[in-house]
């Protein structure tokens, strides 16, 4: 029998989606919920809202609350936490990368923990959100490639194939379509659609039960 | 010994004010902390921020995806739920008649709840999204004020005058000094600052653990 399933949206400049990304994995695992991640990229979507920039840079009082918000949460959780520079950064070559990595485990019956797509992307939040590196920068990348013991040029090579360009820009609209318009998001077999991470356990909840029920 | 203190600001035309209403008297009460229910205007900030509209009209994915969470979260917590008509409605008329019931009751020592303030926000709260009824009304707040055996012709010119006036532009200046930029938020006496029904039950332990600490 099929297990229930959850799609992880994600921009790897979104700041939620950072402790969203450290938090899943095992809150799906105990759920008993397939996982997917799913990079995308918030700027096409920022942009058709009339946003060329964060929000949280254009309305200043939500960015110095946000902050102040991730920056508790990252406490309550020990998670460590430093204040991106620049904030937001270009996401776009992690995206490629992260694809890489997680098309070779689309299946639900492996769910990819042995793979090197979700460190991966975990990893990149890291070195972004805890150690304070630039992940449009190729060399980041490339570090947490090879702690993962990942052969890092054929990957980023890869990355930047035109088939796999494609895929993000696919991806994208794919969230478009879903109704995505912020990250993290969460959206269930049955389309339903959950925003942020506060919203994780709830989407999870969601997944399960309307397997059940079906 | 003094209690720890929580501040709950709210617009009454604001949709998650309303789960938190419904939910923060008995959490304050189970924690030990005093409350103090402020309403406020959120048009003035959100002109501030550029916003002529609430930005879930301004942004419809935004606002397809809170109808859709506020229906769960009202589902999961059994709160009736009804789409207001319009939306949003002007809650100037509300908020200086809560202000009158509110103005008694600001002491430490008395939480309130024999008052008819929080009632009447609470009821305010549920004509407009359990009953489909209009809160820019008069009728619909004189039937709450009514249901609360309060008379209400002299409330209600009370609410009018002036000096009550004058009262609800300075929440409303206090709330933007003290950097808030929706609604609910909670403060606290040492000035941290959460935004969101989401994050009720970490504002009322951070009151706790700072008059604990301090």
């Amino acid at each position: 029998m099929s297990a229930p399933r959850l799609d992880f949206w994600f921009d790897f400049a979104s700041t939620y989606s950072y402790p969203a990304a450290e938090r899943i994995r095992a809150l799906a695992d105990q759920a008993g919920v397939a996982l997917n991640f799913r990079p995308f990229l918030l700027g096409p979507i920022f942009k058709a809202q009339g946003w060329d920039n964060s929000p949280f840079n254009l309305y200043p009082a939500k960015g110095r609350n946000m902050w102040r918000d991730l920056e508790r949460i990252c406490a309550d959780s020990s998670l460590p936490f430093r204040h991106p520079e620049p904030f937001p950064q270009n996401s776009l070559l992690a995206a490629r990368v992260a694809l890489i990595g997680l098309s070779e485990t689309r299946s639900e019956e492996v769910r990819g923990k042995e793979f090197w797509g979700e460190e991966f992307c975990v990893g990149v939040f890291r070195a972004q959100f805890a150690q304070g590196r630039r992940i449009d920068d190729a060399d980041t990348l490339a570090d947490v490639l090879t702690g993962l013991k990942v052969a890092a040029p054929p990957v980023l090579a890869a990355a930047q194939s035109d088939e796999n360009k494609m895929r993000l820009r696919t991806q994208t609209e794919d969230a478009q379509r879903r109704g995505l318009f912020g990250a993290p998001s969460f959206t269930t077999a049955d389309g339903e659609l959950f925003w942020g991470n506060d919203r994780l356990e709830r989407a999870l909840a969601w997944a399960v039960k309307q397997h059940r029920d079906h």
